[in-house]
């Protein structure tokens, strides 16, 4: 059967070339980068390449601002906590509402210990922040400010720069999860007020199991994981150095295709929207219809189960999302679709579709074809499920 | 040149069986096990799959009970961290003087800011712990109490499960650091008081950049890394495939090998060991002349400078290490040769040589011919160095 992979914000295939990059390191070439010896030393530099590689990549003034990571998660966690920390005794944080998990957990934790105050920051239904709230919530009091670049749901892109500016002017930090948005859209780090933003590498066609936070030179620091002294003191435990060659490989990957790349996904993303939006009747796109990511399309069939319209997909070789993967496994309806106040007719039929390097036009016509009289076959009993809902 | 690699305590060259595993993993298995699709799917199982591998190492009760994280260190700051939220208002951490920095750097810190209350029990000159010290220590304060079941520098074992009984009685969690232990002597997690176990893929032939924490069925649970559902909400973040899955089969080759490969490595070791103290007058082993690592010859000789010996060894194509790798870039003298009050005459001249899975008789023939020369040599002008360190 043919396999149509359109679930690249969940998870990316390593390009063979990364694979490629990290084997010298999965084999002779295996020292600790803190060993004194010819095996640590070549793993010593291999690191140091790829830090380079990453802090191109963002656009940031030097390579000693990228800490290396487990992951997105780990480092949403650790700018945070850090921020509450350094900032003491300032402890309220601002997010919006539809932030990834890995923010939203945390901020819950922190609230219900009485460790921080929350400010949840809303969007309207285009997914945008609302700038007035987030103007009025900032205060003397915010330690952190934590918006998401892109959206992972969504695509939605928060106009961080300015968002970080009005942070700055506060005394606070600004940190961003640029997880979906690094590799996508053109960052320029040195030039923004950006105090910490947050990166992974298995959203790029890099490894899983390795991200990275920035930390803007004069940004206070707090580690998470303490122990050994790598990472400058800032980040405990012996380097992954495959994976962080990994990510250096496909940091420059994505750098160098960037703007080529974002043409061809938009113009099979704008393809495939137009396309289901002209078959299906009451379909609707979720996300701001301008600022968005040229590889995401969140769209909503009216009353149609998502979950089971996935499964039927599935049979058809089809992978995509009916949210984030990271809150698969919940019942609940998405965070995301819910802040954008997404109506009761089309929150269960939400279904994201987000390309990446290996999709082309085929794949689009496959989507196309198949996709539509699935739809029309799970209205079919249509009543019954209206039904159900209302109970 | 010959190299002959002796640091396998810093970390090990990843079996190539083990690679031939993960590959799938880095190519075209590379879903996101939380994705509902049958990419999502293979990924999902093979992390079961690795999880009951890990389970089965370290005989535990259940598969639930490992939860992978990204290494030792992010396990050894979970596990504290956890007991202390788990067990308040219980507020003290019993730890012996020769824990890995990822156990006590935390303890610093938390020290520092005034959140837990540490006691560093003493060990003697050969490594051992002083139990009365650790008697008297433990109380109904005690939250968690953390020993080493092997020593990374000397190799030395404590007597964990019988440490953890007396935690159980005071009330207390007992976690123990693995990582030097685990795939080198059986243990049967299952039949021990132990609450929480850190663990680490790369000392046994496996990749860097993953680790666990078995966490005990009934042991109360706080995560560090808050995101996903992952791990069932004990450790958010993309799963990492490739490398659970790379673990998962070092673990079962580890055990699978266990005993004949600890027959063999005490065999080359003491022959070293022998080897040495034989021939190069003013030589002394540290650590637990029985109770002690099969692989791990820590040896330290009469006024030689530790740092030069190794940068000779270096040419000489011998890796292997002054103290623990972690803590190289420091120039302080080995915080565990100075628990065991180690002479000042040998403080600075203690080399560890860590035996691995491709040594052989020849390597150690390398090291008998090579080193006493270079000893010797480095002792030439040994009446300018007394002086120095004197001043």
């Amino acid at each position: 059967m043919r396999a149509v992979y359109l679930d690249h914000n969940a998870t990316t295939r390593i390009d063979p070339v990364v694979v490629e990059a990290m084997l010298p390191f999965l084999g002779e070439s295996f020292g600790n980068p803190s060993s004194h010896h010819a095996f640590g030393e070549a793993a010593f530099s291999a690191v140091r390449k790829a830090r380079r590689q990453v802090q191109t990549l963002i656009g940031a003034a030097n390579d000693s601002e990228i800490v290396f990571t487990s992951g997105g998660t780990e480092s949403d966690n650790t700018a945070l906590l850090s921020a509450l920390a350094a900032l003491a005794p300032r402890n309220e944080i601002i997010v919006s509402a539809v932030e990834h998990p890995a923010v939203l957990a945390l901020c819950e934790r922190l609230e219900a210990e009485g460790r921080a105050g929350v400010h949840r920051i809303p969007v309207d239904r285009c997914g945008r922040i609302d700038v007035a709230a987030y103007e009025h919530a900032l205060c003397e009091r915010t330690a952190v400010v934590s918006f998401m670049w892109a959206n992972n749901e969504t695509g939605t892109l928060f106009p961080v720069e300015t968002l970080a500016e009005k942070a700055k002017a506060a005394g606070a930090l600004f940190h961003t999860d640029a997880v979906q948005a690094a590799g996508r859209v053109p960052i320029r780090a040195e030039e923004t007020a950006i105090s910490m933003m947050s990166l992974s590498a298995h959203k790029i066609a890099g490894p899983k199991g390795i991200g990275a936070l920035y930390v803007r030179s004069e940004t206070p620091f707090y580690p998470l994981i303490l122990g050994g002294r790598q990472e400058r003191n800032r980040r405990g435990g012996t380097e992954n150095v495959p994976a962080i060659v990994g990510f250096g490989e496909a940091a420059e990957r994505a750098a160098s295709r960037l703007e080529s790349e974002a043409r061809r996904m938009k113009a099979l993303r704008d393809r495939l929207e137009q396309g289901l939006l002209g078959t299906v009747p009451g379909a609707r796109v979720n996300g701001d219809p301008t600022a968005r990511l040229a590889n995401t399309c969140n769209i909503a069939f009216e009353d149609v189960d998502g979950d089971g319209l996935l499964a039927l997909l599935a049979r058809e070789g089809i992978a995509c999302s009916s949210g984030s993967a990271c809150s698969a496994g919940s019942m609940q309806p998405s965070h995301v679709l819910q802040a954008m106040a997404v109506p009761a007719s089309h929150l269960g039929g939400a279904v994201r579709f987000s390309l990446g390097r290996d999709n082309d036009d085929s794949d689009i016509d496959h989507v196309l074809a198949v996709l539509p009289p699935l739809v029309m076959r799970l209205r079919q009993p249509a009543g019954a499920r209206k039904v159900a809902r209302a109970g």
